[in-house]
């Protein structure tokens, strides 16, 4: 039953349900001396609230951040950080009904048949979206982490539905175009396609998928332990732990299966003194190792599994074949509240292999 | 720079070079009473044993399966089980251009970077794909093991360069053709087209990808320890440990982002007194948690780095611009070779699991 | 700087500083469906609750539980329980002296040392023994786990200072007799002796050390995983983490190095049908596994750190010898309130072992 | 049934049976760059030969270690080193009749249990001393990587049955006379004794425990990561996995119990510039860290469960009482040989803490 840690140098363990009294992370492992406040944190889990943007669900979270161990002065403390979130808004009545019928695309008869009936079905329990919010104050960490050695961390939707974004966008465009459209888009004139799109769906009573990248830059060469713990595997790992991923993909992904090795393999070069590739289609990974190049890579998000439509499925009790229509309040697209998740789950494998390798050391700085 | 283990109920320690003395796999937690022989491992490795077809490596290795311990009268012992691999015809002077020259699209430049220099550079070492020959011995035993509750695995080539299966093959068409061609694909037609495209790349001194996927049936609902070992996150993490995968997907994987919720979610119904599901686009796994559906997961692999052409990279010694040709013997599609390994991998992932929760017993049988 | 998770199946993370918000357990692992209330983690916590008795620390906590996550309608749910005990009764100003001058016996200098100086200071932050709530409350559970298959636990006073106890105590005078003293001492002559020791002590300034007896009974054969998670190896570890501990031994302990070998071997006989042995000198394992006799060991706790009297020690910041006075709240001897911390690791590391070889279904009874 | 690997930073799987065809460890996380000959790890494998001294089991193994992987060039690769010790002088026959008769104090009976009846019994099998041959092993090269950066590492024997040595030796001693007696005692004197009180033993069909006492200098402050990976935790559980250990303690020990706290204080004074503690009661360890102090503890052996004399037993296909006399080839006493098993597993748990640290870096020097 146990399975709610990750990480090797920095350890994540998570707890907490979706109608529960909270959400929660212990982040074990942060080197001491980090500055970290209540806002550092709260900035990052902002960026996933709920109830933002009209295209979310209206479940309204304040998500207020508590610190519960491990900061001392304003400073990590080199001790387990506890953080949690109460759960404030939560309407549990409308449960009831899965608690006998599963919802299709939902986690609900498996964790019925897995926890014998005891497990919290309430919001979807510990199977509920709402997990993410703890990756996301982990990641907040992880980010201040990585940022102490000049690693940035970017994530933005390239695809929601059958709206893609053109191709080639720079990192700057990410940077400064993501948050400032509800879609998490680094492209605007596609945002504006790509709400319309979920906001259709919406109206049908259905919801949409889509596909968020990830980018890490300034990446030291050498992260990554292979042969198990390489730096892929590592961040796929951590990325399926996202609900509704079911594809990860680095550089060229599943294109690179099309193309000769003459045309996949990058080429190394000098530029300035420093080896470089001419081409990036490893996606800053060779041999399960950071190449030193940045490291992308594309998370397929499966639509929204609670719709409004009425759905065929069965009656655990009498065992006999029904229908279900769910009148909770759902996100007609998760995906544009994944882009910081994604983000989060990132820099929590890099932060890990940074301590793991010593470039972030135990002690970020001697106090006086 | 540990990172050598995989697996919580079923571990595999894997060591070995590829030019060392030996390539090897400790299998840890393998309960106590299952018949194993040499054979056994021996068949398994056959599967993936170069130098088959004359569309692989000329590399001939006898890769003939010694076991060191944990096997007593015919059993397993409950201890620790040790396999090796000797590794006899290298040809190690050709790489000795490598050590400075890293080769585009292996690891030879970060490995050189990671280790100081002192890491095995012949053959790729550490790096090499012949590592795989650990993760087949592996699975030799894991699928040894889900036989004995009944479960299947299996694995086919559906895509080599630029040629697809025709969709839609039964698990019957992979089990009799898999291993009827040289490219381990089930729809014989295809096969036929495969082997000339990978022909005619060989030709040209050039090299091919893949897709290969994986399947395994008669799972038992249950499997996978969610939040963070999931089973897709514990499959994908073993998958992307195998050299030259850029991207696993499960189920309708990439394509759910352009699918609606009403067409995505695999509705409930029952079928001789089963809960099941009409479709299934989830891959067998919802919530991290296997539903009984089968497993169903597509992999991607790159092609092979090694390639005849010339290239341009960099002399490391001289830090100025070069080109390389390689003159190894070398697999111009590793796909066909990959699709045990594929099968080794996934297996190896469901025995643990179902060890975990108790669907395999610490004892297989009692001794009379 | 990780390191505050422990257990395989059965995962206890830690957090929480002596003068922090709080001091917490995230307990992975436990099986669903096992009867869990606020009173029954309340009950265990109680007993090692300060204030008590007059012969410990004046600080008063009220050590209330709160449960924040994994339980639902009083049953286990099959996710991560977290629990947490706020901290009330904090006095922080008098540890405003230890910050530069580190008290002999404590961990102040090395972990000033180690953490660059950001470690919470007060009351010895992460190194105090209120930690040890955190293993009580996992305990708590991890008792009612092992009540499941039968399995009870005990602890007890044998020795404080150089008062020890007569030997050949019954495991009921254990029972009865334990929790009836302020010293947990199943025989009631000896707890009136060492209660006057710990008075004299503390009436000096000073303070004394003592040896906890462990018991566990009704313990099935085949617990523990050797080589390296033997049961006695996984027991000792746990123990060695209670702040103070110098010793662990199990059955004849010590003594055994000068016992012969035709003394020390425990020789099997047959009682009731069943095989037995005629001693038990092995204290309950053998070659690191449970052989079914009570598991026996002893703790060797030293005496309390802190204590009323001037001690020499150094000035950090200006690196000169000097003197120190302890003004804060302080047990005269944590052996008392170490007893049911013992019987709480012993507790959960059986537990853990118990649901590892599936001893402990992981679903505890089918709901209706 | 898994349990065979232990550390974190540097992890040692290990396998193999005492009547097998070998003894091997994988010693995974070793640092890049350390120079290693076979000539390294032979000297060490030597310290425990037996067949030695006349005292010890006329078993003759010549312990020939062979490199299976990570060293090339005559450096560590970081890769995973496996190391194996052929067996050669095996006498299986002798075991045909404790198949079914348990000899008293060994794990034959509960091994026989957990495994169901297929564990592998000759000679111990898994549960044989002759698996401290790959501790020694990894001892090997923990003792080089601790030399690297200033630590050394001494054993020696203190107790046997009752022969005690005199208080006080210095280090110089140990280091002087240790290996230059049968008994690795320190004081050529009490090994005269000793000796005679083995052969006395021996003489009788008996056999002896007794104490050894492990030793670490020049220990930096910071070693070890509390809560549950303290330093001290982590020693006493590799210890505990020597076969025959029933007590483990640090500095003081169990005398710890009847001191004051004024008296067990370690005081902080200033010795040239550097803040030390006037005595060590403490052994070196203090909140589960370093200080800078040598780390002493003491290791308790019970006497050689295999003595000659008739010993009551059962008759397990039978289940009736019944008799055994063994005729095996055994140690009148352990002691003497589980010296550099001490030795090395105290190493072996440093190197593991000095790497997690960054105290010893993951590749020890740039090449050229």
């Amino acid at each position: 039953m146990n399975g709610n840690s990750i990480g090797k140098a920095l350890v994540l363990t998570c707890f907490g349900e979706s109608h529960g009294p909270c959400v929660g992370a212990v982040i074990d492992g942060c080197p001491a001396g980090l500055p970290l406040s209540v806002e550092d944190v709260q900035t990052e889990l902002n960026k996933r609230k709920p109830g933002l943007t009209g295209i979310s669900t209206p479940r309204k979270e304040e998500d207020q951040v508590e610190i519960l161990s491990g900061v001392f002065n304003g400073h990590t403390a080199g001790a387990p950080i506890c953080l949690i979130v109460r759960n404030k808004d939560v309407e549990s009545e409308v449960y009831e009904q899965i608690k006998n019928k599963p919802r299709p695309g939902h986690a609900d008869y498996v964790a019925y048949l897995k926890y014998g009936g005891f497990g919290d079905f309430r919001g979807g329990g510990r199977f509920s979206g709402r997990v993410t919010a703890t990756y996301t104050m982990a990641g907040a960490i992880a980010k201040k982490l990585l940022r102490f050695i000049g690693i940035g961390v970017l994530a933005h939707t390239v695809q929601i539905g059958k709206v893609k974004i053109p191709k080639n966008v720079t990192y700057n465009q990410i940077r400064e175009n993501v948050y400032g459209n509800s879609v998490r888009c680094a492209v605007p004139e596609s945002a504006v396609l790509m709400e319309k799109e979920i906001l259709k769906a919406a109206e049908e009573g259905d919801s949409l998928g889509g596909v968020v990248e990830g980018v890490a830059l300034n990446i030291p060469a050498g992260l990554g332990e292979p042969i198990f713990d390489s730096l892929d595997s590592d961040i796929a790992k951590m990325l399926f732990n996202i609900p509704a991923v079911k594809g990860v993909e680095f550089g060229a992904g599943f294109q690179v299966a099309s193309l000769k090795g003459s045309e996949n393999n990058d080429k190394y070069i000098i530029r300035k003194g420093k080896v470089v590739s001419q081409t990036n289609n490893a996606g800053g990974i060779l041999g399960g190792i950071s190449t030193g190049m940045p490291i992308v890579l594309r998370v397929a998000f499966k639509p929204t599994s609670s719709i409004a439509k009425r759905q065929k499925t069965v009656d655990l009790t009498k065992m006999e074949e029904t229908e279900i229509e769910l009148a909770g309040r759902h996100d007609p697209c998760v995906v544009p509240r994944a882009v910081p998740v994604v983000e989060s789950c990132l820099a929590f494998v890099l932060a890990d292999h940074a301590i793991r390798t010593g470039k972030i050391p135990h002690v970020l700085e001697t106090k006086k």
